[in-house]
């Protein structure tokens, strides 16, 4: 099994975090989403340990909430006394309502709005990871009228692509978000932040990709961010006192994947931090990271009914099951890989090949090719592992299909976080 | 202007069906979705005109509400005497809520649950298009429970591809939906359907593609599935009396895209279906087809504000606005291509190249690339034509990001037909 959380019972079934995924799905329906609330906080206190170990004091995860955003895990990020990165009024929102402590949330985005602004400063919000100029001049504005200093970090892009290891000159600068460093544009947003006299500028922000399972390619960033931050002291003599690295450290979706050991990645990251700022002669920043992924995604999994089987000789065979790109729109979009297994026949021998389609009425509503079951019959449970990050976070109501519920496995057994869209509800907005 | 409904007024601003889309902006907020009822109006005219006059008595057009699905809507498409096709139980309530006549309901899709099915016939849907052996066993099941006889059509897969205009063995035979004729299946799934007493066969659907722009593919899959047909009855004594040609036709997104006469690739398609019917001493069957995209794509406009403006030497221009893959995810998913037109300067030179980024946290949100704008300034109001279809049916709270309202330009002028969602909407389902 991928996952330890995975384990095959007495009847055959598939069970997760202890609990039989049938039983499961007959008391809370399919399509189903079920999150093992003990792993995601096992995960968020392995971050929490090794960047405490490896890092100045004040260093902590941000849980990057993009990935999966509902009140209950805001009120786990709170409890686990980690910080958060949210993107928008909305998961700002959602962060309110649970009651999480927002001097620790930092708000991201490229295009965040007069009304984004004004809504997160009257939340209290701890900082706006600042994107570009247009921007800054409205978070100053708004300072202004409130008589605060408003404290942000600068989103800047280092030119670093972590799928090659090497800094480049193309492509990762080519990006909607950041300032670039090699052109000029960092060091000019730092000047007009500086300048401002409503913002006070703590530090900075990098974030070079995702699904990366080796520490090296953050090495490289910490590097390039911390003689970028050397030079500025030296040249303007201002010493940004926090770094913050982003997210992006891999999850396995399937066995071909590594497994990462997320600690051991964060000691080898501050063993570099700690030998580069020496070097250069600046204190060591306080770092923060920021994963999303890899806190939630591995405690994820969908169970789907199987709906039909249809053999096409030549070609493949298609198993259609109740949900698809509606609530996983991640093969859709990027062909993104996932480990498909019988639930309600997981004893089974997996020999039958065949591609998992979606109930969308598009062709391409697929969840994942090339799938080995028990060949399935109507009635069938199928599980889709690493469901936990981008998938309820991205569904959508495409062809009017309401969205499912977000079971949690808690301590004391399974229970509702976020219930079942029903059909009325799509309705809720038609006048 | 690509489509009569737009002009620019003497403020310079760009008009809608005869309304300042700046003053629109400024009523209802961005993003805002508007759709010219209208225009709606009229391509549902010219489709049904055009199939009564090319085609037998009870031939129309339905239109495919998985483009668009919303109360308003199929109130519309009730008073046009439309029929509609429906793919989920979600559009099947939301037609029943707008009091649509179910018996002109056609229920598509390849993963018809249970409860899809029992909750169709209870609200007196007209047909199902019954897509594989699986569901033909549930339909029937169901149907000796109330005792009734479900009128049916068969989903069938008639191996043409629209885009190289040709029969092929490949690839579109390839697919999830229906049952592959030339392989014998289609023939087998007809044989189970004329053995269950409790399902009324009514005959046959087919769907080659989508924006298709010539009237060739559809002549060719009429004439195949025609000659099935004819095969069919001369086997087997059964003579279908409807024929569904599906959906399709293709709407001009940009300039480069040819504009597209419906009346006349429907008279071309219906001479054709009088000749081989002739030909192959067949009664012309009634004749549906399934219009979405072409009815209401280009009825339909986005207008967002401009948040920032990020210009990266050597590389490209980006200009950000307050929404994105959220309210429009077609180009994150298939490049698909969109004309872009300043809203607020529209009688401005439109000299700035750049890219039309969204605000989501995420690098793959654009809206479009290679766009000409006048150099926008945040605050700014930019248009994004043809957004009618497959725009707001597949929108997400990705990064808990409200959906847009949906404006419609009726003859009374504006009006909101599906309000705003709200951040505390966010919250609903969750505990």
């Amino acid at each position: 099994m991928l996952y330890k959380n995975l384990n095959i019972n007495e009847a055959g079934h598939l069970t997760f975090a202890g609990n039989d995924t049938t039983a499961l799905a007959q008391e809370y329906g399919t399509p189903l989403m079920l999150l093992d609330e003990i792993a995601i906080r096992e995960r968020c206190r392995e971050y929490k340990n090794a960047m405490e170990d490896a890092f100045p004091e004040g260093s902590m995860p941000l849980y990057a909430s993009k990935a999966l955003s509902f009140k209950r895990i805001y009120e786990i990020m709170a409890e686990e006394k980690m910080g958060i990165d949210v993107v928008s009024s909305g998961e700002l929102r959602t962060a309110v309502k649970a009651g999480f402590p927002m001097e620790n949330a930092y708000f991201h985005g490229n295009a965040k709005t007069d009304e984004d602004i004004r809504f997160a400063m009257e939340n209290g919000i701890g900082y706006f990871v600042c994107d570009n100029a247009d921007e800054m001049e409205a978070i100053d504005r708004e300072a202004e009228k409130r008589g605060i200093r408003q404290k942000i970090l600068l989103r800047l892009s280092p030119g670093i692509d972590p799928h090659t290891h090497a800094k480049i000159s193309t492509g990762k600068i080519d990006c909607k978000f950041g300032a670039v460093i090699e052109n000029g544009q960092a060091e000019r947003l730092i000047l007009q932040a500086l300048s401002c006299k409503n913002i006070d500028l703590r530090g900075y922000h990098c974030h070079i990709g995702s699904q990366i399972f080796d520490h090296a390619p953050f090495c490289e960033a910490a590097v390039m961010m911390l003689t970028f931050l050397a030079q500025i002291k030296e040249k303007h003599g201002f010493c940004a006192p926090v770094l913050n690295l982003g997210g992006g450290m891999g999850v396995p979706y399937t066995k071909d994947e590594p497994a990462i050991d997320y600690a051991e990645n964060i000691r080898k990251i501050g063993v570099l931090v700690w030998d580069t700022c020496k070097e250069l002669n600046i204190p060591v920043p306080v770092i923060l990271m920021e994963p999303g992924r890899s806190i939630v995604a591995d405690s994820g999994m969908t169970l789907y009914t199987v709906s039909s089987t249809k053999e096409i000789p030549g070609f493949k065979n298609y198993v259609s099951v109740d949900g698809g790109m509606t609530d996983n729109p991640r093969y859709t979009l990027y062909e993104a890989p996932y480990t498909v297994l019988s639930a309600s026949r997981t004893a089974e021998s997996a020999d039958y090949p065949c591609t998992l389609a979606g109930r969308c009425c598009e062709s391409g509503d697929l969840i994942q090719e090339n799938v080995k079951l028990p060949a399935p019959k109507r009635g069938d449970l199928v599980a889709v592992l690493t469901t936990g990050a981008y998938n309820y976070a991205m569904a959508s109501n495409y062809n009017r299909i309401p969205r499912p519920p977000i079971v949690m496995i808690g301590e004391n057994g399974p229970y509702t976080a976020v219930r079942r869209e029903t059909l009325d509800d799509l309705l809720e907005y038609d006048i």
